[in-house]
């Protein structure tokens, strides 16, 4: 296999110094993985979702062409997505996965990758979009969709990569929030 | 005052031909005058929304130029937000608008405006935004955000008024849910 | 028709003193017919609410049998359950009526009426009871369950009235964050 | 240390055979744990929680005094309250820590621990029991409930625990919604 410039391996591993070609892989495999243990008795849309996450204090600073790479700690985390009988109690995919990864400590995101049943792939939806923007270590971290194409042809084929800032325009955040003293904040 | 092309209410009126200048103008003062309402002790983050909303049945023709306008029945709406003790139990704005135009059958979205105590304003949630995505009449509804500068200086200069396709783009909807019938979806 | 004292209307109007029978029978009605409307192409559990809610300034006293009943205006809202594609972000049916009647000014829930077409009759979900929470006026509001049969054969035999405490015994509330002032919160 | 009947440790051994005091144990002071790792900047209300889970096809059989106790793996995992600046975007601990395990395999619940810094101890909010509601084991499923005394005094004096039954009255669930196929549920 030959990598080109926008298969989703490259355009992962070309956003963050801490992502090799292997752990993109791992990411990519581990979102399609996941998706097996998904609960999803109500729609039966099964997701499964996968991040790379760094420690509270690891640095801002990103992109793969850096001449003073960052060295960061990255570790794999999963999600799928838990329904409930009262449908609004559900966590989706993408935010079990975050939940998980804060809870270990491990709470700025540097990838993610969501694996979904149909083509073209299902996009994060507006809630999990805004979960991330507390997280994700800047616009530019890669969310990589994942459709069945993913699986049954080729993960290059099968995959749309975007960077968050594309997915949440003109977010609201913490920043918004007068009242909110900086300090508190993640990862400062 | 002179109406320029890109202050809120021309964009407001351009957008839908069931939106004059006097229904554009009473839904901005409508957010701002429900923000006095908005039950928020945890955040001390006052937010205002309004909308127009139209019936189940209307058409999806959108477009103030249209050489046959559609004549539909605009009505207008407002919310607040209606924060809890468990944050994530707590009701948005924009979403308290909505559900209270869905519950009296007008499900279909043709402008939103949202109102908040800051510079530059508040844009909606992502969470919010995907709640709105089920019920706009189309991407180029109008999202009027305004801040403090709205009430203090001019409604032209304290507001950003972006369509609803610019707020989600690659939005997740009803249609990448295979097994929902489209004869169950509002509005069809 | 002759009333018992475990019919719904008994136990509403023996509940509060703003709650005669004409306008217990009007939120009871009210839930029942405010489902027409609910939006549920995913569940197709149709959920209608209503509550009686009075202004923020409303004092706590309760009771019908209290000998200088309190004079308060109570007012009827009504709400459907609102679902999304993204299935956590849809709204109940109860937090949908509760918000409206917050962004009117109403933040006090004196009766609470839920109806859904099962048997027996639906109760209110637990993210639905923390909303209450905010907003019942004490634990002994009641809270009406309606299933098929409160339409198919009668509102007393179709219907279950219990108490708020009943629904949400050793409530997480307010009081149980130090941080919030007492007087930021509704009507105190 | 001598134990009583009414200490939690004992408590929790009693409830279920695949518990035992080390287990027991452990997941007291999981909770503890994990509530330092709570993302709050919001609310500054922290809280940890903990569970024993076991894989999808453990039989619902319970009790400690079983004569033929049913052997089961379970596992302990852990979650904290994860805030966002749009407030109802969060995740609460209990619900971080169920899908943490969800996502693992591990969606039958027989035990939950909650530490929080207020005394009496918080109980979980009424949107975590309903997602419980989905996966405990049976209503007989501990909830122990540990406050600042807790730490400070003895877990024994500082802890509160009940049955989920008692907890969630009266609940809404699976069972409610004609439409679903018990076969799609959890552990069946």
């Amino acid at each position: 296999m030959t990598s080109s410039a926008s298969d989703p391996v490259s355009l992962l591993t070309a956003s963050h110094s801490a992502i090799d070609a292997s752990s993109a892989q791992a990411l990519l495999n581990a979102a399609i993985e996941a998706k097996s243990r998904a609960y999803c008795p109500y729609s039966r849309f099964r997701v499964g979702a996968a991040i790379l996450a760094c420690p509270a204090n690891t640095p801002e600073v990103i992109g793969g062409a850096s001449p003073k790479p960052v060295v960061v700690e990255a570790k794999l985390f999963t999600g799928v997505n838990v329904e409930n009988a009262s449908y609004p109690v559900g966590v989706c995919a993408e935010r079990c996965a975050f939940g998980t990864a804060v809870a270990a400590g491990y709470p700025r995101i540097i990838a993610i990758a969501v694996s979904t049943d149909i083509n073209p792939p299902a996009s994060p939806c507006g809630m999990c979009r805004q979960f991330m923007r507390e997280f994700v270590i800047g616009e530019d971290v890669c969310v990589a969709m994942m459709g069945r194409k993913a699986e049954e042809t080729s993960i290059t084929e099968g995959t749309i990569v975007k960077r968050f800032g594309e997915l949440l325009p003109m977010s609201f955040g913490p920043e918004d929030l007068p009242s909110v003293k900086d300090s508190a904040l993640v990862g400062e």
